[in-house]
């Protein structure tokens, strides 16, 4: 790591400007975004971290803390700058809507002085931050797991969704790979006609026979993300027509569209809300997008203009730009 | 434990004839029943023993052995009588379709002597002997999990369902409580209308909050089998008249008529076939089984007489009966 010297900057520019940090964590990875704040809206991103999973209830509060404090560190050294208290952080960690488990990583931020003035922002607010203009609306998150949240301009918030894998998640990639497996069972047992799922899961799996499935399942370090890699072998059977491929993101896209139309509806919004969404499924498969948007305008409260925030740690840096 | 003396048994009846040994062995529980075999049929069980799971990929194979053993030890305290070599044995194990499982509880029934003959058959051959006349047919088996065999009179078997808990045992009492969460989910989010199986569900799990059934669950022994355990509430409140509920057994029965009615076809059966229900569920639920015999009756491929088997282990008992 060479800090840079502020003489290398360019004049009068970044050296002197206040540098903001956000942080979006997950059950999967942490981002990690140091910005600096000029007269230009958005912040100008200098550098971005990444670590493991920071959300406390998943991975254990300990290796959050440690995976919060890596991603950290990583967007100071991308930054080539020496690590120092940021201006503003904002912090939208999966798992802190548990009230102890906030103020356990609020602790956190402040014994390390990331930040002078550091904030806790439900995943939500960082993705409506990201994805509108208005800060409001319904934000709709389908990953690994799926849930919808509404905030109204005064700050109310209504959760559709969010259940967890065990018998929710509907429409995420947990969902998806689930449904997958039980098509293939279907052809494989001539409950259903052929699928191209079959052939696309023994290729996945390195496996001979679908029964060998769970065996393979058992044996991955979580089972749950193994169903969620599952989704793209989906998307893709999709795009090339094939018939239980196609049914499966039709469904995931109407229970998704179900989360945000009646999250709208609990949120007593008017059609034409904000809705942005946020997910490595929503935002990495233009087959289900495409299915999400074409409900979501058949809808009987759609929503009005609708954005893609693939990185809610963007929201997280308009958010810290905002209390300086 | 005071064994009955010979001189105590009705005169030129059980003291001297043969005595055979059924077992039933399962992820939950294992049976082991004896009998005597006179000139009348079915066998006179003379002892009934049971014991904790023994599915040996399930609980491991030296726990599955102990609960064997104690199976049978229990049975022959039952009976009153000192444990000695069975004429013959007949053993029903799930997970025993593995050749190399299979292998080892036959090495350990011959080792401990539990009979002058050992044999291994499927879980389905013990339901078929138990609920049918002719041995073959279809067993369509619902508990915590669900599948249908087929076994023709030739002894060829056809496998239809049985893929786990994963993404599979559609209709089982797993299904159905995983289901009944979901349902309860979407009627708290709004996203349906309310559900008896609501308040059903806080007060089974003794909670406050439908959010708060997901620690419930992790803090279960086993989420598999506390999923399950939910099945009941769910056949009561649709006896009640509740839509969801109603709409949840509907749909069971569907699958599982659709497992039998698959089955069938693979195997080749004409219309009329023998069907065997086996299983806690089928054989406990009358708001299950009423919808599964009018979903049977309207099928393409109907079975003919269909009767419950809810105790496999007789017909291990009868298989056992025929190898004398």
């Amino acid at each position: 790591m060479t800090p840079r010297e502020p003489a290398e900057s360019p004049p009068g520019d970044s050296a002197l400007a206040p540098v903001i940090l956000g942080i979006d964590g997950g059950g999967t990875k942490t981002a990690a975004w140091l910005a600096i704040v000029g007269s230009t809206d958005p912040p100008q991103v200098i550098g971005r971290g990444s670590a493991g999973p920071s959300n406390p209830l998943a991975a254990g509060l300990p290796t959050a803390l440690d995976n919060l404090a890596a991603a950290v560190a990583a967007a100071w050294h991308d930054a080539g700058r020496e690590p120092c208290p940021a201006a503003a952080a904002v912090m939208a960690v999966a798992g802190a809507g548990r009230a102890d488990m906030a103020e356990a990583l609020l602790d956190w931020a402040r014994q390390q002085r990331i930040a002078e003035h550091c904030e806790m922002v439900h995943d939500a607010a960082a993705v409506l931050a990201a994805g509108t203009r208005e800060g409001w609306g319904v934000a709709l998150i389908a990953g690994t797991g799926s849930a919808a949240i509404g905030i109204t301009p005064e700050g109310h918030r209504h959760v559709c969704g969010g259940w967890g894998y065990r018998f929710g998640d509907e429409g995420s990639g947990f969902w998806i790979g689930r449904e997958m497996l039980a098509a293939v069972a279907r052809a494989c047992d001539g409950r259903d006609g052929p699928t191209q799922l079959t052939p696309a899961m023994l290729a996945h799996f390195q496996i001979d026979h679908a029964r060998d499935v769970n065996a393979a399942l058992a044996s991955a370090q979580s089972e749950r993300n193994a169903m969620a890699a599952l989704a793209p072998l989906v998307a893709a059977a999709a795009d090339a027509g094939d018939a239980a491929a196609m049914r499966l993101m039709d469904r995931a896209a109407e229970l998704l569209a179900e989360l945000a139309v009646t999250t709208a509806r609990s949120a007593q919004f008017d059609r034409g809300y904000p809705l942005a969404l946020a997910g490595g499924v929503v935002c990495g498969s233009g087959a289900l997008r495409d299915r999400l948007l074409a409900r979501l305008a058949d809808a009987e409260l759609p929503p009005g203009e609708t954005s893609l925030a693939p990185d809610p740690v963007e929201g997280c840096l308009r958010l810290a730009a905002q209390r300086l």
